[in-house]
């Protein structure tokens, strides 16, 4: 008998982006999904196994990260087995990185159904957050390239959108929808439209699909770096041929998302479903998010993130981050976000909070990489 | 022959307060007098002595400070003799300060006339500066307890305002005034009428008198601080009667301003003279002050202290003071005030600058002393 969907089900989770809007708190060598967003008391990435390991069991959850994170990966996951951390040299996106694990996965379990879902978002309600993964892997065993997108609650802004089309015909489950299109970042207007439409999710970058299909829609989109993945993942399990391998193909691969590679064209002909979330879900794109996440319904409020944070406000609003052992004195200033670490401190605005990328390029550019 | 008037000139610094309002760059350890708050290069009491060597000679300047600043004001200031420099077992405010560095030297040198200029405030224009003290030494040579009011150059409600009556006659001196009364700091529309008027100056805190004047004054005002601090300078400088006349006499002594106990009531009487300062002047009382200060005529800029301070900033204006080897980056933050040391953070706004004396206050109160 064929084993139940759920029993080939694998989870990809892809840890790179370094988060440069959240600088100086993520940085190179601890990257935002390292970091406690949440006031949770473990990082994002274990927050995210902790939300797979139910669905998949320990044993098959696969790390996607580089070499530089591998000790604090390990550190964070100790149950993560050693054949299912997957290094990359250097960071190729995300069709690489998912590409690669769905070739090397199919290879070691041919019918394998992989879900990726990033390292560094935040979700809170994990029944409805499983419930939902259940749905996609039954569109995915029906053959879909499946991703999941979140019911909205506001007129967001700072995420794309996914437009359902019209509801498919998939056994095992229900209110699965096809995918009529992507939509970037809306303006306030018609992210208000979408609200009201009800026909709009916000697109949370979650991909559930059949190995062997997630490849096959690669091999059509871009066959070059399809064939590296494949040839990649054939010596991937070889002590002796990986490391030439590795040395040899990754460096060549194309730089894209899977979102351009797979995702897109997927839904162009028809070949994406959509299951509808309603979890709570946030990607932390900068530190007016993260204000927000931690100041829920409270506005006019001060979060304060850290362990040991010292902080006395007087008349402030906004976020303290405190990531250095010392007294934070806030007084009169609102909606102010202040990240203070040991050796770099940012003070800026909600308003300015997308503008944190252009100052951690200023000092790449200016010869401060010791802080980023 | 009796001496010239200058050449019976001796220089005063009481070098007391903290600076409550300058935290966390002034402390406990650290106040304000012991600051480079210019951007000179050097600290506001090395400026102070540098700026009155040349009138009374570097032997004749004498610094009252507390016990704890001891080995840091003989660091900034190695000419000090050792006979000059009056510590102070707990801080019993300027009446007493003042009034006992005048019975000391009335003592050693009777008909002394002596000179009291605050540590820690900034001046520019030191031969006007000169010029005003010239004038003041020879009105304190009449009998008058003679104060520098500031020309005010825009109307100011931070400072607190000398009016001048009616003009004086005395020998070597030309426009010296009575003063007809002291005003606490007014509001913007009195300060406009002040300065449209002409007849008000800014009150300084200078005071140049004959010793033996101020202290007459202070025993007719306040005959047991006289008395006690005349008893006190008898022992002075016998090393065996001095601890404990100290012990015995300085605790017990009032704690009042010097404006409350000479100045004022001198003024009643017709004995307070006022000489015009052109000098540029400012008591640097608030970040506010500090980062006008550093960005004179330059609006909308921003003011960066400290020496090795790496600072990025984007549309960003107010002041950064650093003391902390850290990159600070501001973004899109207006008339912010951020103070960075290693032990304490404050961020706040021009606006609210004169709010930091409450969280001093505070932090007081809830066990962070540490800090202060």
């Amino acid at each position: 008998m064929r084993q139940a969907p759920l029993d080939r089900f694998y989870s990809v989770i892809p840890a790179g982006g370094v988060g440069s809007r959240l600088w100086p708190l993520s940085r190179a060598d601890a990257p935002k999904f390292l970091h406690d967003l949440t006031g949770s008391g473990q990082t994002l990435l274990r927050d995210t196994w902790e939300r797979l390991a139910p669905l998949s069991g320990e044993q098959r959850i696969m790390v996607v990260t580089g070499r530089a994170h591998r000790a604090a990966v390990e550190a964070q996951l100790p149950e993560l087995a050693d054949r299912n951390i997957v290094l990359e040299s250097e960071p190729r996106d995300s069709s690489a990185a998912i590409g690669l694990a769905a070739a090397i996965l199919e290879r070691r379990e041919p019918g394998v159904i992989i879900g990726s879902f990033a390292a560094d978002h935040v979700i809170s309600g994990s029944s409805l957050f499983r419930d939902a993964v259940r749905t996609a892997v039954s569109a995915a065993d029906a053959g879909y390239i499946t991703t999941i997108g979140i019911t909205p609650t506001e007129p967001a802004v700072g995420f794309g959108y996914i437009e359902c089309g019209d509801e498919l015909d998939v056994e095992g489950a229900e209110h699965v929808s096809a995918v009529s299109s992507f939509v970037e970042k809306p303006d306030l207007g018609t992210a208000r439209e979408y609200l009201a439409g009800g026909r709009h999710l916000w697109n949370a970058g979650m991909f559930i699909a059949r190995a062997d299909r997630l490849l096959e829609e690669l091999a059509l989109t871009k066959p070059d770096l399809h064939a590296g993945l494949v040839e990649l993942a054939e010596a991937w399990d070889d002590p002796q041929r990986r490391g030439p391998a590795v040395d040899r193909i990754w460096p060549r691969l194309e730089k894209i998302a899977i979102d351009y590679s797979v995702a897109e064209p997927a839904a162009e002909r028809g070949r994406l479903a959509v299951v509808r979330g309603h979890f709570q879900w946030d990607d932390v794109g900068d530190f007016a998010s993260l204000a927000k996440l931690n100041t829920a319904g409270r506005s006019g409020e001060l979060a304060i993130l850290g362990e040991h944070a010292r902080v006395l406000a007087d008349a402030a609003s906004g976020i303290v981050v405190s990531r250095a052992d010392r007294v934070i004195s806030l007084i009169g200033v609102k909606d102010i976000v202040v990240v203070d670490t040991p050796d770099a401190l940012l003070v800026t605005t909600s308003e300015h909070a997308q503008r944190v990328k252009s100052v951690v390029d200023a000092l790449r550019l200016g010869g401060s990489s010791d802080v980023l």
